[in-house]
């Protein structure tokens, strides 16, 4: 079995309120200078990395895990 | 700037129903082999990455973005 990891982001130009969240609690808490984004993290477990999984799980990532007009996502084996 | 990235996963032997509903959608749409663990990305902008600065961004990680009962974090430079 092996790992294939999906990462999915807020595109730049999208305002990202979760990470808004993040930073201004951060802010509160003592740690001013740090700026955070928040994105999702997949891990996908899959018989074994072949091109054609790893083309298969783009297709996953585009069509699933990541809403692309609004989103990023990088597959990374 | 740089990027600090903290990832977040739910630890092995909690259940993941975020994960589990993205396999069962996966299956129905004839993605048979892959089995799914959703966690969290989170991309923290931060001045320079200094060892000091690495831990700070992992006790912001322990005490704000996970939450370490139940998720585990890498905190990757």
């Amino acid at each position: 079995m092996a790992i294939v990891v999906v990462n999915v982001m807020p595109k730049p130009e999208i305002l990202d309120p979760q990470g808004k969240a993040v930073t201004n609690a951060g802010k509160r808490l003592g740690h001013e200078g740090f700026s955070v984004r928040q994105g999702k993290r997949f891990e996908i477990e899959v018989g074994e990395v072949t091109p054609t999984v790893l083309e298969e799980v783009r297709h996953f990532a585009e069509t699933l895990l990541a809403n692309t007009v609004i989103e990023s996502f990088e597959v990374c084996s």
